[in-house]
């Protein structure tokens, strides 16, 4: 049998671990499963007779060396920065390696010795770096193919509710790290090209100037710029393109609302309100308003951010409870931004029956023989399950697939890399649609940002 | 003759200088003033005979050893990290030492060692740090000595340009250094006290909740919160305050305006603008506005900033002309807030005969036998020149004044120190306002945050 080891089993291995259980008698796999802690592990693998879950303390040199060198190939989905351990012991016994993370530094350094070696290191081949890469390069590598030249290239992911799960009025649910979502778009502006002119988006505008989105058979919605859109221009060869955009997608009138938390401050991570703990949510949102003995923290904060009398963003603040003095703050010297985390949490975790949903859609403009082009590529797909939710779909299936055809020799060339070549990219996502992971492209009438005709 | 070393001779050290030199006969002093370049000082010294000018390399022991040794007392007016090889020296040969910076951890631990060689090393004697704890602490201690109760103290300062040379519709100009206008506000929430509760306001809304202050024979200002109110709380042994506010003043409507720049993202000095270089102050204004290939930039950012057809923000941006498309930025590789400078230093530099004016209010609420009453204290100082600026006299005046009478034993409690006890702000005060520093003390009505009486 040939041994799969996969190292780290958390939220996102569900579906990793069963698509290499339901392939273990076809193809002859045997799955050791890797982990601190096994118990979910264990759940998921039910006693399967292909499989075996140990106990494994990554920073233990000894007992990590013998169930790599053990192994035919090596996933880790242990955080990207425990990586480079598994990778060099992977480099030393001849081992492949499949990661969902972005590559390091330290990582691409072991590129020329992994081609020595006739080793392949697949990194960033999860949803997000990962199924972007791979179905944006398809669409990308088939324009350049019939000749076009590229103009725009936008791409936006979201991890959102399912619709039929979705019952507030923001549209949303945690679906992923709560923590990272509080925080998204700070650390700088995001910075972007449109037809030539880079433009930048300071974070307090950041939700206010989203882009809508059209997903055919599933309505509208909104995304808002990444800090890191132009990483693709050299990633993806589109050094002369006019237009490169990245965006986060969210439900239409999410990021107006989300926006009201920026303005009063409630997301910033950098110093502790005093006395937090003693607090109310209402103590809280008065924090960030001026003092006054009369007026109430509601008509402050309506009238400071100009919210109208009839603005749906007042039900949703409502709804989340930001003026409740009975709720209590409870923690101890806690930033705005994990005060803000703990209060959306009562409202926006998942009911245990709760579906989650991952979206996605690329925009590609391009010229051929002297007309303009427009492809939109887009995907959808729902959770079964809080097990086998679309995040685990979407991030394990890759992988697993990955980790299956390089084992398979479908996938051959050596090296440290990203699944951006046609080798990769097309029997994995092939194998995705199967999985029902699929792409629905069209062509659309170019638009861009540069129409022929406009309406004075 | 007594003997003072002035060591550093920038733009503040003129009146610093010429008052020593005025009391040199009386008072029977010599001034050695040494620099890294003596030029500046040269000039202000006209070959007078109770002076020298002298080279000093600060980073040379010996050199610097030399001259502190010779001295009688030392007046460093050095930028604040190297007062401590200063200190130190001073320590060695038993000298007492001046300076206008705010006091380093470092230079605080030499406390003990200097209060046992009976050496005074006053700190922090300039203006802001400086007159603000003297012309504070004078009020405090006297409410506190007929047995009054601290409620409130904000205390405002600001540099601006003086009325009869105001010529713009900021009605501002650099009078210090630019780049710290430009930053001003950055680095985190500003956080205070009101009626005891503490309040954050994140820096993209600070010049948005600006408070106005009323100076008697000057009109009106308006004050934005300081990052670091709270720390006069344990300085000034206001523990149990409950309204602590620290500000900078600028003429009204400044901050309303200065938001836009805020807002589009202009002072920020955490990355680069592609290409500054070969852009105009035209294409630095559109990079914060989205693309649009019939729209103007004028229109784009009106719309962008909800800026109304008849609002004067727009001809305060018309003047510092942003929207021009042939004034080039030429600054390389440069931060937007770098950029902003430069277009701001086209408009907002002093012209030859232009004097500066510096203002300072504070503003002390105290409760005396169960009834609450107020202290407005205010000190407006205009320059008399380009070379005696209101900057110059109000940091360098109480500065040469401490170091004489510290030479004088008028001031005589040793230990490293700022001007907050009587002994010191006393004699300090009285002979600022001989040289035209006076505060204009006045009974008001208490108001506070807490009137007894409102309108509904």
């Amino acid at each position: 049998m040939r041994k799969i080891l996969l190292i780290g089993a958390g939220r996102s291995s569900s579906s990793l671990i069963t698509y290499l259980l339901q392939k273990s008698f076809s193809e002859n796999l045997h799955i050791t499963i890797a982990d601190v802690s096994i118990d979910l592990a264990k759940k998921i693998l039910q006693n399967h007779e292909n499989s075996i879950a140990i106990t494994l303390d990554i920073f233990n040199n000894e007992e990590r060396q013998k169930v790599i060198k053990n192994a035919d190939i090596v996933i880790s989905m242990l955080p990207a920065h425990l990586h480079l351990n598994v990778a060099k012991d992977c480099l030393a016994f001849g081992k492949n390696m499949v990661t969902a993370s972005y590559i390091s530094n330290e990582m691409s350094q072991l590129n020329d010795e992994a081609i020595k070696k006739n080793l392949i290191f697949m990194n960033e081949v999860g949803l997000d770096p990962g199924i972007d890469h791979m179905s944006a390069m398809k669409v990308i590598d088939s324009i350049r193919e019939k000749g076009g030249k590229m103009l725009l290239f936008e791409s936006f992911t979201g991890g959102l509710v399912a619709p039929e799960s979705d019952d507030n009025l923001w549209n949303y649910k945690f679906t992923w790290n709560p923590r990272n979502v509080v925080l998204a778009g700070q650390g700088g502006a995001a910075k972007f090209l449109q037809e030539g002119n880079y433009k930048y988006i300071p974070y307090h505008k950041l939700f206010r100037r989203t882009e809508i989105l059209n997903i055919e058979g599933h309505g509208k919605f909104e995304g808002y710029a990444n800090r890191d859109s132009l990483k693709y221009k050299t990633v993806y060869g589109l050094n002369d393109i006019l237009t490169l955009y990245r965006g986060t997608i969210r439900r239409v009138g999410y990021s107006r609302a989300w926006n009201v938390f920026v303005q009063l401050g409630m997301t910033d991570d950098s110093y502790t309100i005093e006395d937090s703990e003693h607090m109310s949510y209402r103590d809280f949102t008065n924090s960030f308003l001026a003092y006054n003995p009369h007026d109430s923290v509601e008509l402050k904060l309506r009238h400071y951010l100009k919210i109208d009398q009839d603005d749906i963003i007042w039900e949703k603040l409502l709804e989340i409870d930001i003026f409740n003095p009975n709720k209590q703050v409870v923690l101890k010297n806690a930033t705005p931004a994990q005060i803000l985390e703990k209060i959306l949490k009562d409202s926006w975790t998942l009911k245990e029956d709760d579906k989650d949903m991952i979206v996605m859609q690329h925009l590609f403009g391009y010229e051929l023989n002297g007309k303009k082009h427009q492809i939109e590529s887009s995907m959808v797909c729902i959770g079964d399950n809080q097990t086998y939710t679309a995040m685990a779909k979407t991030v394990g299936l890759p992988v697993a697939i990955a980790a299956l055809k390089i084992l398979n020799g479908e996938i051959k060339t050596p090296g440290v890399q990203i699944p951006i070549s046609k080798e990769v990219y097309q029997p994995i996502l092939k194998e995705l649609e199967e999985n029902g992971i699929v792409f629905n492209e069209k062509e659309a009438s170019y638009f861009g940002y540069n129409p022929d005709v406009i309406m004075n």
